[in-house]
C-alpha cells in the first residue's frame, strides 16, 4: 500500500473523503448471498426481478358467490334473479381461485340462499368485481426492488411472494473493538478500581453504538500499553476477517502514540486527529489487508464522537447504505456557549419544551463526562468558523431521544438536591412517564432561567437574612411583576459535612477560621453559599480566613466527596449527602427547598404530573427516608413571610 | 379467566385500552436481571444508583506537570519560575492520578524542560486547572439512571463506569408467529405455487417488523385449516413461554373463524375486528396463561396494520417502553382519496419533494397489494369521521423511509414503461443514489400532475393522429403557457401481444373484430389506448365490435399476463412485455416515450442525476437489450413537430 501523508487535524468531511478515496470497498466487502428471511436491514447488491406473479391466479377477494357478470345484468331491486348452483354460481371464500369462466364475485351479504340450493341476487355484478386478478400485485419478470435498497420487513414478504428465496446483498462490515491501557480494568472481572485505575467501559459503548445501527461488533479483552501486544491483538482481529478494527485508547497519553505506531505497522495512517471537540485525537487508517483501522480517543465523549461522526458513517458507506441520521429539531439555547474557531464543537443539551419552543441548556463540556451523554436529550454542532453561540440563538440540534419523549421532558434548573433525583425516578414510574432533565446552575441561576422563560421549573433555597424568609425576597428583586409560584418540595437540614466520627472535633461555623481546617465551598450564587456567608458574617469571620473558601464545588455530593477523600476537612451541605457517603454531619440550619414555576405552567401536563408525585405520601416518605428532610410543607404553595412555616 | 364481551369493530385506541386493562403485565413479564453489556435497548425496572465514583481519584486532564498551584503564583512572562523535580513538580500524562499534595496540572506545551531535569514556567497555575476531580462525572450513591429508562449505548458505559455489572430490567415479550391455511405453501420448501396456492410470506414480514423494533420473534411452520392442529400449535408456543402468540390467517375466510374459536379455547377474545382499513379483521385476546393472543388478517397490508397499530404497541406497553413512532412530515395530497366514515383508513403514498413541499400520490388501496407497502415512502391515516381527503389537502404522514431519503426521492407519474424500472435501478447505483417512486396514472394523468405542480416528472407517449406528432399537441391543449420540457427516453414498439406461436393467427388490427378473439384493453387516458382507438378508427372498426374492449388493465405487463393465462387472446402493448413473458408479438407502430418536466426542474439535483443516467451509453444499451426499443432520440429535448425524428 502506498504510504500517504497524514491529514492532520482535518475537518471531518475531509477525513471521511480521504478514507472513501483510499478504501477499496469492492475488495473488502464483496456482495454475498443470504436467505431472504435473514436479509432484514441488508442492502441489495443488484436489482431483483419477480419470478412469480402475485396472485398467481384470479381469486375471490370476498366471501360469496362467483358468477359470470354477463349472466347477472337483469337482476334488479324487487326483481331478484335466481341462479342455480354450478351452472349459475359457485360459492367461494376469500382467496379461493375463481372457477373457470367466472369473472365476478358477489358478496355473501348481497345473496339470499334458497332452501333448494339456489341463490338470488337483486343487483347485477360488473365484470371483475371483488376479484383479485392474476399479477395484480406482482407481475413475474418485472422489477421488484432496485439495487441499493435497504431491505425492510415489507420487502422480505414481497420477495418471498415473488419466489425470491435468497438475495444478493452488499457485504456488511464486522467490527472488532480492542480496548487498551495499563490502567484500565476489564469490567468482566467486576473489579474495584484503585487509585490510577478506571473500569474500562468505552468498548461496550462503541460496540453497542454499532449494534444499535445493525452492524456486527465484538469487544476484545483489554490489551496493556505494549506495542507488540497491541499489534498482535489487532493482527489477530484482521486475520479473523474483521473489516473494521478499532483500537480504543486508554486514558493515558502514551497509549495514543502506540495506537498510531501500531496502525503504521499494520498499514497506513491517513487521518491524524480531526478538527472536532470532543473527538480531536481520533485516528483513521487502512490496513495492508484493506480493512479500516481506527483509533478512538480515551475520553468517553471523544470516543462517542469518533464512532458517530467517523467510524459509523464509513461503515454505512462500506455497506452502501445511507448513513443513519438522528432527527433534528430547532432548539433555543438558554445560555451562551463559547467555541474555538477552527474546531467543530459538539454541545450536549438538556432539552425540554417551554411554550412552543424547545429550550436547550448546555451541559458540561468535559470530554471525560459520560453523564453529559446520558443526561443530554440532544447535541448541537457549532461549526468550524464559529466563535460560539449566543443565549437565545436557535440551534439545529440532533436528538438523542424520540421527539415524543422530548415533549414529555421537563427541565429542572437551579440548585441541586437529592430529592430531585427521587422526583426524577418517581416521574418515570408514572403510567405516562415524565422525563426530568436537570441542569445545576444554583438557585440564582434557576430564578434567572425561569424569569427569562428558559425553563419551567427551578429548585431554589435562597435565604434572605434581612427578612428571615426564603426565596420570596429574591423573586421580588430579580423577577418583579412576574406571576411565579413557589411550591415547597421539602425543608432540609444544612450543616457541616465532616469526616466520619468528626476526628477534627468541628462544632460549628466558628471552627471554620481554624488554620488546621480545609473547607470545601459551593459556587457563587448557590443558596448554600449564601447561607454560609450569613453564618460567617454572624460569627464575625472574614471569608479570607476560611482556607478553601475559594474552592468551589457545584453539588452537595461533590463537597461530600472532598471530605470523604480528605481533600477537605469539612464543607457546608445537606445531611443526605453526608449520609450517602457515611460521613459525619454537624447541623447548622433548616432551610426551605422550593420549586419555582410560572403560574401559567401549573396547567402543563408535565407540571401537573410533578405536583401529583410531590403530593403523594409514598413519595414524601421516600424523601424523609433520605434523612435530614421534613415534609410538613411539601406540596404547599409558599406565601411571602412564611419562612419555615412555624 | 373471566370471559368478557367482545369489543366488536372497535376503534384502535379502545381496542388497545381493553387489552391494557385485561393483561396482567407484572405477572406475564416480571423484571429480570441481565449483564449490563447485554442490556442495550432494555428498559430499567428500577432506579440505578452509582456504586463507584468516576473518576475515583483526582487525575491529570492533560499531559504535563503536576504542581501545587500556590507554588507557582510568582511565575510571570519574562520572569520564568524554575521548579525542581519531585519537590516542585511531577511529570504526568493524561489520566494519571495526581500525586499527593498537587492540585494543578500545567500543559506540557507551557513548560520548558531543562537539561538538568528542572522545569520552567512563565505563568502561574490556578488551583484545579487541568485536573479531573474525583466524582466529577459520577458520585457514588447518586442516582445514575431512573426507572423506565430505555438503555442506550452511552448508558451502558455509564453503568459500567459506576460499577454496575448487571441491571434489573423489564421482561421483554417474546413473540411466536404461526401462519395458517390449507392454501399456503411454506417458503422454506421453495415451492412453485399452483392455482389456489400462495407462498406464505406474512409470517416473515411480521417477525421482521418485530425484530426491527428489537423484540424477539420466531416464525413457526404453517398449520393447515384444522382447529385442533391450530390449537395444538398455539398451545405449544404458550407452553414454551412465548408471551405473544400470533395466529396469521391464510387467505381463506374459513381460517379466520378457526382463529377466533381457537383463541376462545385458549382464553378469551376481547377485540373482534377493529375500525380500521386495512386491518379490520384483526383479533385480540388473552390466553388463560396470561399471554397476549392475536389473530392477524391474511392480506399482507391488513396484517402489517394489525402488527403496527395493535400488536407492537401492546408489546411496547408490556415492556414499559414508549411505543415506536415513525417520523412525520406534512404531505400535500396529489389526488382526492375517498374514505368510509366510521373507519380509520390508511393511505399509502409515493412521496417526493416538489419545490418546498412533499407531495404524496396515493398508491393502490387493496389490502392484498404488498407492493403498495414496498413502493410507499409514507402512510397517512384518514380519521374515523372522515369522508376522505381532497386533492391539495395537507396530511400528517408517517414516513417509512428516513427523511433524508425522501429528499432524494423523485416521483415519476404518468404512463408505465419497463425502461422506468431500469432507470430506477440505475439511479440507485449512483454514488448519491436517487430513489425513483412511480405512480401509474397514464399519460394524461401524468401531464395533469406535472402541469398542476403535483409531480416533477411524468412519462408520456400520447400520439396525436391529426399532426402525427407525440405529446406536444396535448401539452398545448392541457398545459398552455407553461414552460415544460420533453426529454425522450426511448422510441418503443407497440403491437399486439399474442400467445406464443400466435396460434390464432392474428395479423393486425383488422382481426380485433373477429368474434373468436378476446381482447385486453388499457385504461382510458392511457397513450396505448389512444393509439388503439386511432388504429381501430383507421381500420373502420367500432369499439363495440372488439370483445374485451371494456376490460381495462393498467400496465403493459398486466395485459401480457392476460394473454399468458388465456384470459385474453391479444392486447395492445409493448414488445418488452411480450418478451418478458415469452409471448408472441405482432408489431403495429413505433412511438415516442418522453419524460415531461417543468423547465425549472432541470436544475434539480435529482433531475440532473436522472438526465445523466439517460445520457449514459451503458444505460441506453440496457434499454435496447430489453428488445423493442430504439435510443436514437434518447436524452434529447423534443421539439414540436419532431414526431419520430425521421
Amino acid at each position: 500500500m502506498q504510504r500517504r501523508l497524514y491529514l492532520d487535524t482535518a475537518p471531518i468531511p475531509e477525513a471521511l473523503q480521504r478514507l472513501r478515496e483510499t478504501l477499496d470497498r469492492d475488495a473488502l466487502l464483496p456482495p454475498e448471498t443470504v436467505p431472504t428471511d435473514r436479509a432484514l436491514g441488508r442492502v441489495l447488491a443488484r436489482a431483483v426481478f419477480a419470478r412469480y406473479s402475485s396472485p398467481t391466479f384470479h381469486s375471490a377477494a370476498m366471501d360469496g358467490i362467483a358468477v359470470r357478470a354477463a349472466d347477472t345484468f337483469t337482476a334488479r331491486e324487487g326483481a331478484p334473479l335466481r341462479l342455480e348452483p354450478d351452472a349459475g354460481f359457485v360459492s367461494v371464500n376469500t382467496g379461493n381461485p375463481l372457477p373457470g369462466g367466472r369473472d365476478a364475485v358477489i358478496m355473501a351479504e348481497h345473496v339470499v340462499m334458497g332452501a333448494d340450493g339456489s341463490a338470488s341476487i337483486e343487483s347485477p355484478a360488473f365484470p371483475w368485481q371483488h376479484v383479485r386478478r392474476i399479477g395484480e400485485d406482482i407481475v413475474a419478470t418485472e422489477l421488484l426492488l432496485p439495487q441499493g435498497r435497504r431491505l425492510a420487513a415489507y420487502d422480505l414478504a414481497a420477495l418471498l411472494s415473488a419466489g425470491i428465496w435468497e438475495v444478493e446483498v452488499a457485504g456488511s462490515p464486522r467490527m472488532a473493538v480492542i480496548p487498551t491501557g495499563d490502567e484500565v480494568l476489564d469490567y468482566t472481572a467486576r473489579p474495584v478500581p484503585g487509585p490510577g485505575q478506571v473500569v474500562e467501559s468505552n468498548s461496550v459503548m462503541l460496540v453497542s453504538m454499532a449494534r444499535a445501527e445493525g452492524f456486527h461488533a465484538e469487544r476484545r479483552p483489554p490489551v496493556p500499553d505494549n506495542p507488540d501486544a497491541l499489534e498482535a491483538a489487532a493482527k489477530a482481529a484482521l486475520d479473523e476477517g474483521f473489516h473494521v478494527v478499532i483500537l480504543g485508547a486508554g486514558s493515558s497519553a502514551g497509549t495514543k502514540d502506540y495506537t498510531r505506531s501500531v496502525m503504521e505497522r499494520l498499514g497506513a495512517v491517513l487521518v491524524h486527529g480531526v478538527a472536532a471537540m470532543p473527538g480531536k485525537p481520533s485516528l483513521l487508517g487502512v490496513a495492508d489487508s484493506g480493512a479500516l483501522l481506527a483509533g478512538a480517543p480515551g475520553y468517553p465523549v471523544s470516543a462517542a464522537v469518533c464512532m458517530e461522526k467517523l467510524i459509523l458513517p464509513l461503515c454505512a458507506w462500506l455497506e452502501r447504505r445511507a448513513a443513519a441520521e438522528r432527527p433534528r429539531v430547532p432548539v433555543r439555547l438558554a445560555r451562551r456557549v463559547p467555541s474555538k474557531p477552527g474546531m467543530e464543537e459538539y454541545v450536549r443539551l438538556a432539552v425540554g419544551r417551554v411554550g412552543d419552543d424547545y429550550v436547550g441548556l448546555p451541559l458540561g463540556r468535559g470530554a471525560g463526562m459520560i453523564t453529559t451523554l446520558t443526561r443530554a436529550q440532544a447535541v448541537a454542532a457549532l461549526p468550524l468558523a464559529s466563535e460560539g453561540a449566543e443565549a437565545g440563538q436557535i440551534l439545529d440540534a440532533e436528538l438523542y431521544v424520540p421527539r415524543e419523549e422530548l415533549d414529555a421532558t421537563l427541565v429542572v434548573v437551579g440548585s441541586h438536591d437529592n430529592t430531585i433525583d427521587l422526583l426524577a425516578d418517581a416521574l418515570m414510574g408514572l403510567p405516562r412517564p415524565v422525563r426530568l432533565a436537570s441542569s445545576h446552575v444554583g438557585s440564582m441561576g434557576g430564578i434567572t432561567a425561569v424569569a427569562s422563560g428558559q425553563a419551567l421549573c427551578a429548585g431554589t433555597h435562597l435565604f434572605d437574612p434581612d427578612s428571615g424568609d426564603f426565596n420570596v425576597p429574591f423573586l421580588k428583586k430579580h423577577a418583579p411583576d412576574q406571576d411565579l409560584v413557589l411550591i415547597n418540595l421539602a425543608v432540609r437540614h444544612q450543616g457541616l459535612i465532616v469526616a466520619k466520627g468528626n476526628p477534627k472535633g468541628i462544632a460549628g461555623v466558628a471552627d471554620l477560621a481554624r488554620p488546621d481546617l480545609r473547607f470545601a465551598n459551593r459556587q457563587r450564587g448557590a443558596g448554600t453559599r449564601i447561607l454560609l456567608d450569613w453564618h460567617l458574617k454572624t460569627a464575625g469571620i472574614a471569608p479570607g480566613k476560611v482556607r478553601g473558601y475559594d474552592k468551589e464545588e457545584f453539588t452537595h455530593m461533590a463537597v461530600a466527596v472532598n471530605v470523604l477523600t480528605g481533600t477537605a476537612d469539612c464543607g457546608l451541605g445537606i445531611f443526605a449527602a453526608a449520609k450517602a457517603l457515611d460521613l459525619g454531619f454537624v447541623p447548622l440550619a433548616r432551610e426551605r427547598y422550593d420549586l419555582l414555576l410560572p403560574r401559567a405552567a401549573l396547567d402543563d401536563p408535565r407540571v401537573r404530573a410533578l405536583l401529583g408525585v410531590i403530593a403523594d405520601p409514598a413519595f414524601q416518605e421516600r424523601v424523609r427516608g433520605l434523612g435530614g428532610y421534613e415534609t410538613g410543607l411539601t406540596g404547599r404553595e409558599m406565601q411571602p413571610g412564611m419562612g419555615l412555616g412555624e
